[in-house]
Order: structure tokens, then sequence, then C-alpha cells
């Protein structure tokens, strides 16, 4: 299963190339997504089937144990400047994982976290990005669930935008005529027709009946204005 | 820990409020979102010291086996018009969940998924929203991890919204000036400057050094802005 | 232990051939009783010593993982017009199961169920049949245990068939005679005779001393009829 | 959750009273249809859970380990004429318990089998009645899965009786003049037609279009005909 | 592991000859002893380990599932007149396999039990002959444990055999003129001086200082015996 | 449970009293032949179902954790001149429960032993006797296997005694007629006819046909004679 | 068990208090040991089986979840000025705890590690000592196997001391006349004789027969010293 | 992974090569160490990953039952005159490994123990030293905690070393000036400053700032003096 080893860690400092650590579902979306978007990707994992899963969809799977320097090191890990641990469940596996990745070199490392000590502890021992997948996505979904929004994400600075359906009152008339920003302090980015891509908004687009809209303001804006009916 | 289950009943039809089980870290975060939103929330799980944690935090907390049609029934379940199951590692469970919620008739049910065909049984079932939170952050950190982008959200319509530190050849000068729209073809909705919070843009806001811009436009085009240094 | 997927694909759409998932004691007598029916049958399991144990027996075993399309694909399992899921006891995969068969377009899917909601489950995501054989059974034996009835069938519609013993007053007598249709509103279909086959029964048959009767008639007619001595 | 024991042995020896070890789905199942039936049921099963589910649907529900004698005599179950054994997953318990109620003369014995040597076990130890329902119902659908019969049953003599769809060429005509017994040796014994009850079958009787059969005869006879279309 | 099977088969009508199933403490010990008194004994264990521990010392050993009637039939088990189940802590596989090999024909079984319920399956699905190793001994130690006997057994009849240390007055005397069987009812059968074997008692036989005596009587006189000092 | 202690250990030195360690089958049965021989027995186990069984059947029985040496005094062990050790299958809980009655001062400590390597290991810690129930069982069953030998003990210096059947050509014979001794080296000690007690042996007791010796001699010498028709 | 905690967290910044959290064999030594030296300790497990055990040695003990902010809180933990980490074997929990206590203001915090990972975890969430008994021992006693040595430590920089018997060259003369400084470079620091107490070695002490000596020097003279005979 | 067993055991008998049984933590350091100082270890465990992995460190590692007095002999083990049993959990395995290596005559065997009892029974089957790490690093540590001293070691008969912290007031004074003896009873045996290594100390040796002592005397002595400041 292990693929050309010594070509791998000559490409490793290419700072497109990753290595992501732990196939499962966070993991793999990564190094799917990265692949998609053009990267070469290194995916290791201790189980022989999701390697072999993964083998003819990632640039290179590799079956290791991720908490062996010497193990890492024969890959040629220590030549990437990004890995990605998606290593969850095991926390112990997770942060033994990053002060290996920290201990041989890895410049950039990014770590999947199911709580906010596991987050410290993935911080103290070297991750530079710690991500919280279930707590993020939840409280993404809280912003969506009672209200006309669609889709929804809140920059760290209180600036949030949102995918929602237009408001009733909006309907026919332009973005202009309507004064949204005026009313509710948010500026619609974008507008979509059914059937039709996204288009940039412009004072006088006019909000299509079924439409759909994106909104950015802050964090209160966006919500006040999904709210209304 | 179980409280007052008939006034919880006739507060249930309250479109604000929202019934959520299963506490782990998702469901539980769903419910403190909503709870800091302004919603009720009437928290389920099995686990007696899940329920006794999140007691003081939602408005009610109840232990109960949730593919017990009668057991949600004594509750009032069935007077809420909106549930989120968060159960997650327990397929069967989830379904199960899913499956009595529709018995008893909650009309509109969000659910979470740990797989492609986990979540098709959830919508076979009854439930209107599925929700993949492994997936869904997998996808969005790939698209940090290459890049000037510090968060990113793409609206399924290809169209996306990113933060993104500004580009060098941009610092100081007017967006009207350095003409990002005519060379990436994406627009730049907000600018903040360190210490300060986001402001919308404008064609004659300056670009602070250090700064951090939100940009918009087709997901191809905000990749490919993000990637120039 | 594969036997020639090809031709097997090939023959699927015949309709006398069946694919049977789950060699357990249900599934593995369904395969049985279909080869002995003369139908051509292929067994799949994901256990080999089951799969090695029914090698002989059916025309083609394979081991494989029901619940991956792929896997299923490659044998061919899409050519078959129906199909049995016999796997019980894993609520998870049995559901998972006949969701991969309806998604690779089996059209005909027959699967058993442990519960009430089990079988709903089924359902939703494309059993046509759901059977309950413990139910079922259970139901039956209940009928037999404090009459003289040896084996009894309900048709859903209250029109049920036993196999009983002949009551002492009918013993020697013709049918016509005894007229059990005019005090117990039951027909009496077959009549054996120790050591003989059934035979058709006529007005004129004579219930033999020791005799067996098939009796058909409302459940309530023919529960009352057994209970007579 | 133990009642009134005395009362339960004076009225053990009641031939219509049964007592049912082993409260899973077959036992439950008829537990709850000789309820049905009119009968007295004392229900026994090891699990408290179980006991306390079936407390209000039996006559009475007694939580004991059904391989001590003294347990069972204290409960009265030796004065019963019937018992039912529906314990199956657990071999050894099976066994013993059959072995047990042998012991303490109960002269009536039922249980469940899940293999032909666990029968004979079975019988060796004191059952006079083994019931196969994972066998029995695994042959009946087979017979039900290529052909217009909706449901089937087989006398062990080789006598059959079947539901089934009427065949196209015989709708609209009457029994007699179809001659069905000359063509395929088969009887009809009931007709129904759509919304309506079964009705015995007569010469003159029509055959409605989606009109359903009971049909008797062979086991070859009635499969012959239920192949045709 | 296995060995010329067909020879094996040959020579298991030589009553001399034994076919020992599990060999565990108990079955092992058995299959030692027989060789050592001239038998040829065939050892059968599904554990491979133990099949290799024992290769050498047994005529043949195979490692299969005794349960499996073709498997016990292709090693030859059926030619063998006498088999031991040594099998004890499974007691399903302990009947199971009682259980076939009365099915394939082998005359006459010996099987352990480790309860008295345990033993009665045992005997009702054909073992002629039953053994509580654990009941065995604890009696036999009962006996020693507070006496002068170093060795007892009990054959059912009430009679027993002790071999003891002599009383001190009878030290230095013949046994004619210590008169045992007058004051106890005893007989020495047997006499064993320090570092000598075992003599025929005689009349005339003086007892040894630290000597020891076999006696016999009944079970009561023998320990009545043993009782004084 | 626990029944007045003081009172136990004011007994405990009386000789005749015994400490039983282990109320598993070996254990509860020289618990159990020690009552019946009229010796007080307090019986030690820590699982309380089985304490609870023996509670009405020994004189004392309570539950403790018998390596704990501090609940062994409070019990009152240490006044105990005699303990058994029947834990078999927990050969550390076996060891550290010997070398605990060692350290509070039992003076003599019998303890059962599952392999040679547990014997020694027992001897050591300070059991002055070790009995292996299996493996003596084993062996005495090896020499009824193939004989007219009902029943075997052989002492350890070699010196047999047998319960066997006696041989045709002696039935209807004097024993001093058929002069076993010279041709066989055994002697016969008892005889008994069907249905009567065995009775010592003389010259002139005549052998009853289907009647039973009690045969002594070295262990070759009654192996042979056993062999003989 | 929980004992008067406010009391407890006045004491706390009393530095001679510990708390010391996990009271397996590493945890439950140093608490003993600190309480014989005078200090006051707050032992701390959440197995109710060792804070029974421990509740009367220690000064306080509270079975707790260490890895709990708010319950090391509430007993007042952040009070105190030292704390010991015992926990070995689940690593989570260790590196937990630790973090814990440094979130809560503890300002000097032992801990225990199992492995050189397990031991820079735990340095980089706060431990500011880590200790390795298995290891420190296992050095330790490597030094004493080959040699006449009793006792050795060796303090990081090179310089040991050791406990070992007289070199038989030395015996009888005074350390001045036996001029060990000058050919091991190696000084006696203490002497005993059989039977006293250590004394300070002094230029005319006599190395007694059988004696006992203390000598320090670098690590490599103290074990070239104990290597001769 | 079995190296060159003849030559093995030629070289066991030079007393300084030792065989280490059991590779964790404990015996690896040892083996480790015991390379380090010169010595040939031979190295055995049951675990194949823990062979492979010191397979290069050691002169020879085999994995081995080392509970098998055969296996144990063919590699040569009896030819050692020194052998160390690091394992630890297991209780059972580490006290038959001991009375294995005592039974083939080693005669000189090492055990770690993890509790008194366990302790007592490694000597009783043969070991002459036991060793317990957690216990006393324990004590170890629990010396250091609340006093100056940076290590410590006690010699059984109350005689101390330690390495500590010079304290204040001897700063800058010759150890004669300080007169520390006097003051505290204690000896300071070697001087340490800053960067440097330790030197023996004289009378006019300088206490430097920062600078480290290694003191002797009464444990209380040592104890007494670190905890001054």
């Amino acid at each position: 299963m292990r693929k050309d080893g010594p070509s791998l860690a000559d490409r490793g400092r290419d700072p497109d190339n990753v290595v992501v650590i732990g196939l499962g579902r966070f993991g793999s979306q990564i190094a799917d997504s990265l692949v998609r978007l053009g990267h070469e990707v290194l995916g290791i994992d201790e189980d022989a089937r999701l390697v072999q899963e993964w083998a003819d969809r990632l640039t290179h799977v590799v079956q290791a144990d991720s908490t062996d320097s010497d193990a890492l090191r024969q890959i040629g890990v220590q030549e990437f400047s990004r890995a990605v641990v998606g290593i969850g469940t095991d926390i112990e596996a997770s942060v033994m994982t990053v002060l290996t990745l920290a201990e041989i070199g890895v410049p950039e490392i990014w770590a999947k976290a199911v709580s906010v000590k596991h987050g410290k502890i993935l911080a103290a021992v070297g991750a530079q990005h710690v991500i919280y997948p279930e707590a993020a996505m939840g409280d993404r979904v809280a912003h969506l669930i009672t209200t006309r929004m669609l889709d929804f994400i809140e920059f760290e600075d209180g600036f949030a935008i949102a995918k929602t359906r237009a408001p009733r009152e909006a309907v026919g008339r332009s973005l202009q005529d309507v004064g949204l920003r005026a009313r509710y302090g948010v500026t619609v980015v974008g507008v979509k027709r059914p059937g039709d891509d996204f288009v940039y908004a412009r004072p006088e687009t006019v909000v299509p009946s079924d439409g759909l809209l994106i909104v950015a303001g802050t964090t209160d804006q966006v919500q006040r204005f999904a709210a209304t009916t």
C-alpha cells in the first residue's frame, strides 16, 4: 500500500501539499476536498480498511501508527509544511500525534477537537489551528432553525453572512426601492432567482418571487432581518 | 429532573420553541445557541449525567428514551413544531427517534447524519433537514488550509464568501483603485482594520495593512483570489 | 468462493431467480426452499463460515458486505428482480441493506423485521414486503395451545384454516350427517385417515376415528369449533 | 411485580391457563394472543424491564430464574397443565428450563428451537412440542416469493392451502365454468372481492376482478396453480 | 495435524480404543492414563494449541468441531465403540457433542457434568456414564479433612476403603492381637511400613510405627475408626 | 447474612470445625459433606448469590473478600485449625487466599489446584494439602473405561482397590475354590449380591451371578484381573 | 465520605499541605509518606472503594472526577499550592487532570508519566515536575544487579551514591589505610557494622567484616568500585 | 527473531550476563541500562511487537512464553546466573515465571511486585530480590515535595542522602564556616555550582549562589535540614 516514499518526501515542502492523518469522516472529507482543489495529499491511517478505501482517491495513502516518530519520518512526513490531524474519538492518539508532528518539525498543524479541554491540550502540544466541527455546525444550525435563513456563517468579529429567502414585502421591487440597509442595517450581496446562479446585487436588481438573498451585516442585524416574514 | 410537563406542552406549538434530543456535543451546542438566541429549549437525553449537566442551562431537561412514543407523548413533545435529533453514533437510535417524532406528529425534524446512507434513511423516515457536521467542516477547512483565507462558506449554488487577509499589493490603496472585481471577479463586502469591527466596503475604502477582507464571488473566483499573495 | 459473476447477472432478470442476503436460520431456510422449488438462488453473507456451509447447496454463494453498493453491483445483484433480506438482529445492517438494494434498482424487496418500528423503517427505505417470523409463529402457536388444532393459519381478512383432530361426536358419521357447517359455520375442506393422505371432503365422506380434518371459516368459527371435544 | 401466587397455583390446573416463560418477541406474542383468545396467562422472565413492560397486559407477570426448580414451585408453576418456553438465543437456559418444567411435573411443554439439534435436545429432556419459527416462516415465504400467492400454509401431510390472486382467465366467470379443479386439481374454498370479507366458494360464485381466492390441494397442485398468470 | 483417518476408523471398533473429546485437564488426564494403560486414543479438540500440545503424546489428535456430525464422521469417530466427552464449562457444546455421538452411533458414551441438571441432560441425550469430578473429589476430601485418613473411597453401596495412619495403640502389635475388626468392624486389607510397598495384611502382621493401613468396612465403621487417635 | 462472628471464633479451634473458602462445586460439596459428617462449617464466598444459596445448609455463611486479612480476622477465621480453599479458576485469588490464611495463622490449609504449577505455588505459600480434582478423576475414569471395573482407587504407593463385576468363570464357586489370589495376585475384600449390601469376603463365600467384588492388589494386578472376562 | 470542605480550602495555601489525585499504588504511597512526614493530605479518587480504604489514613479523602473544574473548585483544590497527580494508566485522565489543576490555579503540579511522550504532554499542559517511577527504578536496579551494590542513586549530574558491601581487602583496616579515594576516586561517607546504625566515616574508621559502606563519586567511579570483589 | 541459542547458553553463566523477562517500561529500562553498563542481555517477551522493538537494542531478544519450562530451556535460560522478571500487571504470569525460573535452576532471581502480597508470593516461589517501583518512587517523591530537596534516597537503615538547594544563609561562606554538621547533624558530601559537575566537599569549599549540595545524615536530620530556607 505504501507508495514511493522518497518522491513523497521530495514534494513535501511544496506548500500546496498536505498530510492528513486519520481518514475518518472529517479527515477524509478534508483530503477529498483538497484533492478536488488541486493539492497533493498524503493520507495516513492505522486502519487497513480505510487505507484501502482511499488508496485510489488520494495521491498517497499509507498505513502507519501516527504516534511513532520513526514511522512518520520513514514516510517523509517531516518534509511537509502542513498537517491535518482528523483523529477525534481517541483523545490520547490525537494528542500524541500532534506532539509527534511537532517533534519531527512539521511547521503548521491543524487538529480536530471534541471538547474545549481537548482543544487546549492540542494547542499546548503544538497545534496552531484547532477545529470543533460538532460545536461549529451546532451553532450554525441553531441560527437556521427558527428563521428564514437557509445557511449562515458568523465571522468571529460579529460580522455575519446568511443565505435567506426573500421577505414577502420585497418581492417584485428593486433593492434600492426596498431599502433594506436603511431598515435592517444589512447589505444584500447576491440575489438568486429559481433555476439561475447567484448574481451580484446591484441597487436596481429586482427581488424575484421565490428568490434567495445573500445578506451581510452584524450578527444581530442579519438575525433580526431573517426573522421577519 | 423532569419539570412541569403540562406547561411545556402548552408552549410547544410556539414556533420559537424547540425540542433537542441527544445532548452530546452537537445537540448541546444547538440547544445552548438557541437559548442564547432567546428560544425556549426542551432537552432530552437517556444519559442521566448529561441531563444533570444541562439542567440549569436549558429551559427544561428530561431523561427519556426517545424511541418510545409513549415516553415522548407524556413529555408533550407532540406539541412542538420543531425537533432536532443530535444522536449520531448510534444509528439505530437516531433513525428510531426520527421515526417516532414523525409518528407522534412533529411537523419539522432536523437530524444529524454520519454518512450519506444514514442521511438517506433519516430522510426516508421523516427528517426534512439532514446535517453532516464532520463533512461540512472538513470541506470548509480544506479551503482554508493552503490559502490566505481565514474562514470560508460555500452556498450550495456555487456562490462563496470568505474572510481573508488582504493581498500585499492592495494595502494602502482604495478598493476602487485596486480593481479586485475586474481582476478576480470578486466583490469586497466588508473591510476590517486590526482592533476595529468590520465595516461595509465602499469603493473609496482604503485597505489597511494587516487588514482583513470579506469577499464574495463564485467558489472558483474566491478560491483563486485567496491563493494570491 | 465467488462464482462466475457475469453469468449470474445475465440470469438475474429471470423472474424465477432470487438473491437472498443473510444466510442465518430464516434466510437459509428461504434459500433452501426456493432451490427445492426449482429456483436459482444467489446467497450473500458477510460470514465466511456460512458462505462455505451453503456453497454446495445454493446456485451461487458470495461473501460480501451487503451495505456496499459497489460490492453488490460487482456481483450483479442489480440484475435480479427479487431480493430477500434475512438479516434480523443487526437492525442497522438490515436497514442499510434494504436501502442499498433500492438504490441499485432491485424492484422487489422482501425483508425480515424484529419489531413494528423496524418494519416501518424497512418499508420507508424501500421494502415492499416486511415479514415478522417470531410474531407470526407466536400468534399461530397461541391458537394451537389450548385446542384440538394441530395447525392454524389466519388470512388477514378474518378467514382462517385449521388442521384439527375430529371431534368425538363426528367419528363414524358422514360430514353431511354431522352438519358441522350448520352448527359451527365451518366448512370441512379435507379429511385424512391415519396412514393415508388428505383427500377432499365431500358430503358423503365419513369421518374416520383418529382422523384429521382441514376446516375453513372465520377465525372465530374455526377457533370455537376446535375448542369442542 | 409478583402477584398473589396462591390464587395463581389454584387456577393453574384450569386447562385454559398457560405459563409462558421468556417474554421476547416470540413468547410475548404467544402470551398476548392467548390473552386475546380469553386465556389466563402467567408470564415469567428474568429481565425486570420485560416483566414491567408486560405487567399490565398479562394476567400475572413474575420475574424469576426459570432454571431454578424452587423458584418455579414457589410461583406455583407445577399447578399449570401447559407451559410455553419462548427462550431461544440462550440454548442452555432453554434446555434447563424445559428440564426443570418436566421435573416439577408440568404435563405439556411447548418450546421454541433455533436448530434441529436444539430441537432434539428439547424433545429429549421433555418437550412434547418443538417449534422452529425462523425455519417455518422461511419456508412459507419461499412459496410466496415467485408466485401469485399472498399467503401459504403446508400441512405436514403434503396438503396445502394458499391465499392467491385470481388468475386473469378466471375473472368474471363462475367457478363451475372455469373448472379449476379439473385443470389444476385444486379446490377453491373461499372467494373475496375487494373491500368485502371472504365468503365460502360455491360452484356458481363469480370470480371478481382484483379478487382473492383461498385454494386447497396438494402442495404441488397449489404451487403450480399459483404460478399461472 | 490430522493423521491417517482411514486406519483410525479401521481400528475404531477394537474395544480397547477410545476417542476422547475435549483435551482440557480432565479429558487430557483420561487420554494420558489410557495411553499409559496400553490403549490407542484419538483425541479431538477445537483448540489448535491443545491439539499441538497433545500431538506427540496420544495415538492421534485431530482439531475438529465435535458438534458437527459430518466432521466426526470424516474422522471415523462412528467406528469407535467408546467415547469420553471431557467438555465441561461450555454446557451447550457438551450436550451437543453427546447428542452428535449418539446420532452417529457410538455405543458407549462417558461424559463429564458440572451439575446435577447438566448430568440429567447428558443422560437424556445419550450418555450412559456421567461423571462429576468436582463433587466426587469434594466428597472424598471431606472425609480426609478431620481424620487420620490419607485417602478414601466410598463405593455407592455404603462400603468404603481408606488409607490411614495406624492408631497409636496398635503400633508394635499383631493385627490379630489388636482386634480391630472386633472393636471397629473394619478389616485391615494392607499394611505399609515407611519406605516399603504395601503388603497384604495377615493376622500375624505387626503394625509398624509410622505405618499406614488400608482398611475396609461400611462407611460409618471406616469413618469412626479413622477418627480414633 | 453474617451470623454471630464472636461465637464462631470461639468455636474455631475445635478441631472438628472447618472454614471452606469458595463455594463453587468443589468447595460446596466439601462443605456439604462435612456438615453431613457432623462438623460445623463456616463458608466464605465473594458472591452474594452463592452465600444466599448456602445460608441455610451450612453452620455459618459469610460474604467476604478472602484475600483481605482484616476481613478474615473480623470473621474469626484465625481461630480455625483447618481451612479448605476451593477457589480454582482464579489462580491469583486462590494463591492470595492461601497466603492470607497462612499469614493470619491457620495451621492446616487444603487447596484445590488446576495444574501442577498452580499446585507448587500453593505449597510454596503455605498449603499443606493440594488437591487436583480433574486430574484425579480423569485418572480414575481411565481405569474404568475398558474393563469390568465399576470404580477404582489407586493409593500412591502402587496399591489399588477396585469394585468390579465378577468374572464369568467364578460365578457359583467359592473364593477358595476359584483361587483368584493364586492366579491374579489379587485379594477379594468384599462381595455383594444384587439387592444386598457388601459383606466381607471369606474363603468359603460363593460368588453370586451378577455379583460385584471389591478386590485389592498392586495396580497392575488389579488392572489385569479386571480385564479378564 | 466528603469532609468539611471549607476548612480544607482555608488550610490549602499552607505550603505544607498537599492534594494527591489518584490513590493507586504510587499516589497512595506519596500520600501515606507525606502524612508520616507531618503534612496534611487531601486525597482524591474516582473509585469509591479506594476512597473508603484511605478514609482513615489521610487528612481528607474525597470521591470526585478530577477532570471536572467545578468539582475540584467545590472541594477547594484551588487553595492548595501543591498537587500530585498519581494517575498513570489512563493517559487521557492524567493529562486532563493536570490541565484542570493548571486552569484553576494550583501553582505547583507534580505528575507521574508512563512514557517520555506522556511526560512531554504533562509538561506542555502545566506540570512542573514529571516522574517516571518504572524507568527510574529500572535504571537503579540495573546498577545493583551485577555488583556488590545494595542500593544506588544517580543524581542527574553524573554524581552517584551507593550502599555496598565492603570489598574483602578493606576488612579490618582503617579507611585511611585502605586508600579507596586514591585507588577508585570514591569517598566513603558512612560505615555500618552488622546490627548497628550507619555512622559517618572518618579516616580512622575501621571497616568491619560483613560491613556496609555508603560511597560517593562519579557514576563511573562508584560503578567500578562496586564491581571489585 | 530468535538468535543463535547455543552461543547464548554458552555465555549464560558469565555472571555479567542477565536475562530480562517482560520488556514493559520497567524491564526494558533495566535491559537498556544493563547494555549501557556493558552487560550482555537476553530479553524475553510474549509480545511480538515488543520483541521487534527491542531486537536491535539488546544482545538477544526472543519471543516466548516465560511460564513454559521447555521454552525457556530451549532458549538456554538455565545457563544464566541472573534473571529479572519485569512482568507486573499479570500477577499470575509473574509468579509462574519466577517459579519456572527457580525450577530450571536460575540461581538469582529479581522480580517486580505491585503489592506487598504479590511480593511475598514472589519470595515464596523463589525470588531473592523483590522490587516495588511505584511504592519506592512514591516514598522518594514525598520527601521532595515540600522541601528544598531535588532528589532523595533513604537506605533502609535510617541513613539518607539528598540533593538539595543550598540554604540562603550558607551562600558565599565556606562549609567549615557555616557549620552545618554542628547545627543540623548532616554532612555535605558534594557541592555543585551552576554549569559545573559536582565536586567533593572539603571544609574550605565555598557554597556558591544557586549551588546544589549533596548531604548525608539520618533521615530525620536530612529532612529537617532540607526544610530550612
